[in-house]
């Protein structure tokens, strides 16, 4: 009789924000960097995707993913790059073990959910394929290590690699052609350096911009000042952020942060046609952030910003009031401030002009901090009948 | 008897907006800078300083300088040095010459006008030096050529070297510790392309931006991009640049002047703190121009920005239909188009968001061309008694 049994495992990943930024790829099929870059993992209570992979005889014969209940195309080479990577890996414990049932050769159905709005332009991309492959690994019971797998998790998009790991994450480029040594490693767990917070400045854009896979090749292509960032700044941003990150220090951990956005949003200015994903309203964060520090005499609040004009500002627990706080003072009114107990601080030193921008271009905030990797749960998003549970 | 002669002398100068654009100085003092830069120099119908210069020994015993009615302080290093080497110049000829008027003893008036409003924000210092170093030249009979006197007028601003030319000028940085070989040279007379065509698009600014003076040496302190931009980026621009000027090659031109005003922002950008100076109406005028040259199928037309927000777009005469006729077209309710006869045309092809937000953003537009480089005039701002003429 044939095994109609439907095999399932599921885990939840978390979204990673770069404080020294990936852009740019030495070679786009294996999604190889043209530098090395660093992240903090933030809390999976915030922001996660929460995903299921199953396989069974029983499914249609193709590989499926849905996400937010949406089919998604599981054709294109990078999804494809990863199924075929783990199969391969599930494929060599069969062949050492007969006992084990033959899940390599099955259809996969995967189901995933983010628990935070898409709309809100966050990259969801590296939580979304860390979550897949975390999940197919525990499907196929992989014994491979997050830095194996992110391997595998950086072939489905670059940044996927370090959402593999909680608390401080650098993906080290690699040298070599066939991308094996393009790894995540942990720089620092979260327990290491437990007061990390994020608020993030949810920017409502009126318009999607240059997508990142596209732009950063852009770039790579046009920018005359990019080989100077790949290859000079960053490898210095590198070992001042590793550093800073090894000694709690903030201040230096700040200023690599805000320094490295910069550099990488100069980079995108430089390209041609210039890309931009920073706006008023993000220049706006930028000031405030900047009045914050200037306030407190040195810096206890960095901004970063990605492919999109959302704000970022890591600050430490110890200045909730003077960062969180005084953010809440001018922007009170926005959803997001009832996930924490933060009292609103006066909001006085900071610019008009630029809390005037804030309120008028920020839709909502997300207040949460550093955390794990992703997590193994017997929650599961497919029923025993195979099918997606709404 | 004492001679309480008033000798004086008048000339207008013009503004000029570089193509490659000079940021960073590499002695602040002597305004040396640390890289070379050209312009175009605009005409002076549209705008000009316009300057006496006058001495008498029946003047107030220090040098005065009064710029659209208000008193300047001349106290300032900078215009002190224009005084001096000018009057260094008039006392060698004096003493080669008993006979001349002993006038580099003489206090010194200067009475300036701009014919344009000095709220929109163009730079006008290049424009007012070059005006003041012409006409105290002009008051002092020195037989300098507009190269020699340019190595005095960069020591009041930097750019104003260039001002003292017509046409397409280059600033040649030099290497010489004292300055005496960083002058300005004409690249081509206006006459050699004569067809060459100006938009600018008036942005009304909120906030004063940071200074050019200090903005550019925060930059050079702390950009981790400008070095390479200084001695790698800017000598293949300016090489790429003379010769499209040489060739009048127009998509040559204007990529490199796209490309360079680009170049310089991402250098403010990569500032630290950032220096901002383009803001969204900026980015919407990029818009415009990009789809004005996609629509053309090459480029026609070809932004560029200063340190401030104001777009000058420029574009060829046999174009003045496709580039100011179309963005006439989306904002023809404006003050400015009524200076030349243009037809406003469809503007449906332009990014209807970007029309919007220039809409908003655009207080004026100034309809320009290159033009010639200072010119003497009969017509004095000093009367016969001495008194500024209201």
């Amino acid at each position: 009789m044939a095994d109609t049994k439907i095999y399932q495992a599921s885990t939840t990943a978390p979204v990673n924000i770069a404080v020294v930024k990936y852009w740019g790829k030495r070679d786009p099929k294996l999604n190889l960097p043209t530098n090395s870059s660093v992240s903090v993992t933030l809390s999976q209570s915030d922001l996660r995707t929460h995903t299921t992979a199953a396989c069974s005889s029983s499914f249609p014969q193709s590989d499926t993913l849905l996400l937010n209940s949406e089919n998604q195309d599981t054709s294109g080479a990078r999804t494809q790059a990863c199924f075929r990577e783990l199969r391969f890996l599930r494929s060599s414990i069969e062949a050492a073990d007969p006992f084990l049932p033959k899940l390599s050769a099955l259809p996969l159905k995967i189901v995933s959910e983010n628990n935070f709005p898409t709309a809100a332009g966050l990259a969801s991309s590296a939580a979304g394929f860390a979550a897949l492959v975390r999940a197919i690994a525990n499907l196929y019971e992989l014994p491979a290590s997050p830095t194996e797998l992110s391997r595998i998790a950086r072939q489905g998009s670059g940044s996927a690699c370090r959402s593999l790991f909680g608390g401080y994450v650098a993906w080290q480029m690699g040298t070599k052609t066939d991308g094996s040594d393009s790894l995540a490693v942990e720089v620092a767990p979260a327990s290491h350096w437990p007061t990390m917070r994020a608020l993030i400045l949810v920017v409502s854009a009126e318009k999607k911009g240059v997508s990142s896979t596209s732009g950063m090749q852009i770039t790579v292509a046009t920018s005359e000042l990019f080989q100077r960032r790949a290859e000079v700044v960053v490898p210095k941003h590198m070992a001042e952020m590793e550093e800073a990150i090894r000694n709690k220090d903030f201040e230096k951990f700040g200023q690599v942060t805000m320094k490295e956005s910069n550099s990488f949003h100069a980079v995108c200015l430089d390209t041609f046609p210039p890309i931009f994903y920073l706006n008023d309203v993000s220049k706006a964060a930028i000031r405030v952030v900047e009045d914050i520090n200037k306030k407190a005499g040195k810096t206890i609040a960095a901004y970063t910003f990605d492919a999109g004009p959302n704000a970022v500002i890591y600050y430490e627990e110890e200045n909730i009031a003077v960062v969180a706080g005084v953010v809440k003072g001018a922007l009170g009114h926005l959803d997001g401030w009832e996930s924490r107990d933060i009292s609103a601080q006066e909001a006085g030193d900071l610019d008009s002009r630029a809390v005037s921008v804030l309120k008028d271009g920020v839709s909502r905030v997300i207040l949460t901090q550093v955390g794990e990797g992703p997590v193994k749960t017997e929650e599961s998003l497919i029923g025993a009948d195979g099918e997606p549970i709404k």
